[in-house]
């Protein structure tokens, strides 16, 4: 029986358990982002250790950082063969709006062959899946084919702001020859990619302070300045009514997208049509000139998060707001740096501070934009593990969303990464009614377990970047 | 002993129990805007009826409307005099950002002779100083002078929306020679103001609707539109730079102010650096070509009372919002008519809806503006009641703010109104930290008492309009 085969027999036979054990973990609400969360995101740790020992992984540990903690494992007993260090989250966002959630967020329910959850799909369902592929390997095997690290945090929704201080005094303990990532989404159903590319990330808070208290709109309205209209006034100055960047210099560092990208994009054969009618829009919107793949893979962004100012309860108040303020995040692309882009937010929200206010911005955490070459035998070794499954070509993408410690591994480990994802766009990630398609849960267990086989056939030197 | 002088004695006597009763009126939450309020809506007609009651007024009755209750009084033994009608509310605003008070707004405190509380000053202070009013000339007198009717509403901080019906349904009931109202301001302390016209109120709440739920920012930002920034887009197209409003038409039936208006606010020596230092701001704001008392008391106004819309918790969610909304009040000067302006609001936001989003408006209620003639004989002699009790000259002024009731009475009762407020403009109606100075408290009800004398001093056919 092959190594594929009896991972399938495997993974038939224990499907029911390894669906209960991932909404245990599904229930545990993570939300790094709050800080009355903070006894559930050590929660979510301690389960995923657990589970990490029970799948035969050895020198398991939470370590500690400034906040949340990242979850270590190893086992490093396959002599002379490659080793892959796996990342991935155990932390989610936050899940508000909560009235539009058809069924509680950290109560998990499979409807339709899709397990409904925050985290179902980003990131929890993804990192279990790579620990039940683990667990199988021994169960069916007895062993490993390859040296594997887990190294799994819980502050990548908030940017992972104390991962590469861990990475860096970790250089040794964290050492491989390739890094594994599943947490970007796959073509289409039925439809696998490698991703070779990633956004990067950079945002501010704006808060806008007029007079010392909120006043009656009758009494001064018409004679002082309201928060709300300055902030709008900010805000409306970003982009252009055709969704154009207008801060100065956004654009200057911006590699173009070429003609053969242009071109492998194409033949991906996007269906703007079938998104529309997936979003529930009657027009998609972006920079003029590009395609909507390249506006989201390859194109940096500037989005209003979350705005807020006065009164936003039920009925009227004739209020004149004091405060106002905003979030707003950049999604960057190769070469536009995180640093130089804040200073240029700034910059610009100084050039269009409105009369008799004053404006704060602070800094969100940054992430890095990323690019590796797709021809690499890492990421091609992916690609065929995927044909194996789902017996159809995989697709070389670049993907739109960020995940800011890849650079920074890319950085500190000098190592290539792999993303190999399982997730479908319209999964509602970050979005009310979360959930993962199970059909990718299943199949992506046997890519996983195949892929150890895939990156055996190499030596360590092989997988150099 | 005159009437003042007993008036004097009296209210001097009774200082203590009338603060301790009126905290205990200002202890009921009723906040007309939440429907969670409702019960604390009748608890303070309750009491206010019972107050009523005790004071030695007749015919107390607490009369249904469709939304919160009218409270009604009367006393007519006074043949062949003036009926005074006196209109007020029981209802108070809301009071976020309850963080910001500091004391609780519904634990009334004194400090450094200011009683703080939410409605403190509007309205309940001044609509108990009433009530107190006719019990002195009662326990004074015996008897009142004039013939009194209490009409207190409890919806007025929401527009009134069920007052003119009750007017219309009870115009025999209601039937009076002036209308007196205390909820306007003073010029300053110690500077009374007669106050002889007002602005009107219209308003909007507008929706954004985009994708059909909230997304990823990294999967689809750049590529759909974003809620918040089509909001934006809007809010930004309401006003220019320098505050005018580019609503088409919005100035077309605005009365010019004239000289001799000009003239007299000039007279009154406005300070508007002192305003800057109270405000907290470095700057004034508004209408180019205007003085401050032009901008808030004949100049229309549109201000954006709140806005919402993606994540406005701690930390940073990359969401591109599905939805956002904001609420829109315009102050409204003679002759602006609140329906032709909402229309206009709703034409303007047809012509400025942004592509790929639906944009849904829905109507607040709407008051218009009113004016009356300042040598009206009942306007005089509240200036001369000021006068006696003040002892400096009075002011008479128009308003910035709005009380729609007033224009529904001018238009169905056909009675002259006269606006004799005791609140100071600092006090923070309907902003956290609101306050009533006291010495206005003492000094009004030495006002109101001998307002009575005046009114009684002219036959009812005087007062005609």
């Amino acid at each position: 029986m092959s190594h594929l085969q009896a991972l399938n027999s495997y993974f038939e036979l224990n499907r029911e358990e390894h669906l209960n054990e991932l909404k245990q973990f599904l229930r545990i609400p993570s939300v790094s982002a709050l800080s009355d969360h903070k006894t559930d995101m050590l929660t979510a740790a301690e389960w995923l250790a657990a589970s990490l020992k029970k799948a035969g992984l050895e020198n398991v540990s939470i370590d500690e950082t400034k906040g949340h903690p990242v979850v270590y494992a190893d086992w490093l007993h396959a002599e002379g063969k490659p080793t892959i260090l796996v990342y991935g989250h155990y932390d989610v966002q936050p899940v508000d709006p909560l009235n539009l959630w058809e069924s509680e967020p950290f109560n998990p329910q499979v409807r339709d062959n899709k397990l409904f959850a925050r985290g179902a799909s980003d990131d929890k369902g993804q990192v279990y899946m790579h620990v039940k592929a683990i667990e199988a390997l021994f169960k069916t095997e007895g062993s490993l084919p390859v040296n594997v690290k887990f190294c799994i945090e819980g502050e990548e929704e908030i940017g992972s702001p104390n991962l590469p201080e861990y990475v860096l005094a970790n250089t040794e303990k964290l050492a491989a020859d390739i890094i594994v990532i599943s947490d970007t989404g796959m073509q289409g159903p039925g439809k696998p990619a490698v991703c070779y590319g990633l956004r990067g990330l950079a945002g501010v808070q704006i808060q806008v302070k007029g007079a010392k208290s909120d006043l009656h709109s009758g009494l001064y309205g018409g004679g002082v300045q309201n928060a709300i209209h300055a902030l709008v006034e900010v805000l409306n100055s970003f982009r252009d009514a055709e969704g154009t960047i207008q801060v100065e210099g956004f654009y200057d560092n911006v590699l173009p997208v070429t003609e053969e990208e242009r071109a492998a994009y194409v033949a991906l054969e996007f269906d703007e049509e079938a998104l529309k009618r997936e979003l529930g829009v009657e027009e998609l919107f972006g920079e003029k000139g590009y395609t909507h793949l390249e506006r989201t893979w390859v194109r940096p962004t500037l989005e209003v998060n979350g705005v807020f100012g006065g009164f936003s309860g039920e009925g009227i108040k004739t209020v004149l707001p004091a405060d106002a303020g905003a979030k707003i995040t950049c999604r960057l692309v190769p070469n536009q740096d995180p640093d130089e882009i804040v200073e240029k937010l700034k910059a610009h929200i100084e050039k269009h501070k409105p009369v008799g206010v004053s404006v704060e911005v602070t800094e969100f955490d940054k992430g890095k934009p990323f690019i590796t070459p797709f021809d690499h035998p890492a990421i091609q070794a992916a690609g065929r593990s995927y044909e194996k499954v789902y017996n159809v070509p995989t697709s070389y993408v670049r993907g739109g969303g960020s995940i800011p410690i890849v650079a920074a591994f890319d950085e500190i480990l000098g190592l290539p990464v792999v993303l190999m994802g399982f997730g479908l766009a319209s999964e509602n990630f970050h979005a009310p009614n979360e959930h993962f398609h199970l059909e990718n849960f299943d199949q992506g267990l046997r890519v996983i377990g195949d892929y150890y086989y895939e990156i055996a056939k190499f030596a360590p030197q092989d997988l150099k970047k």
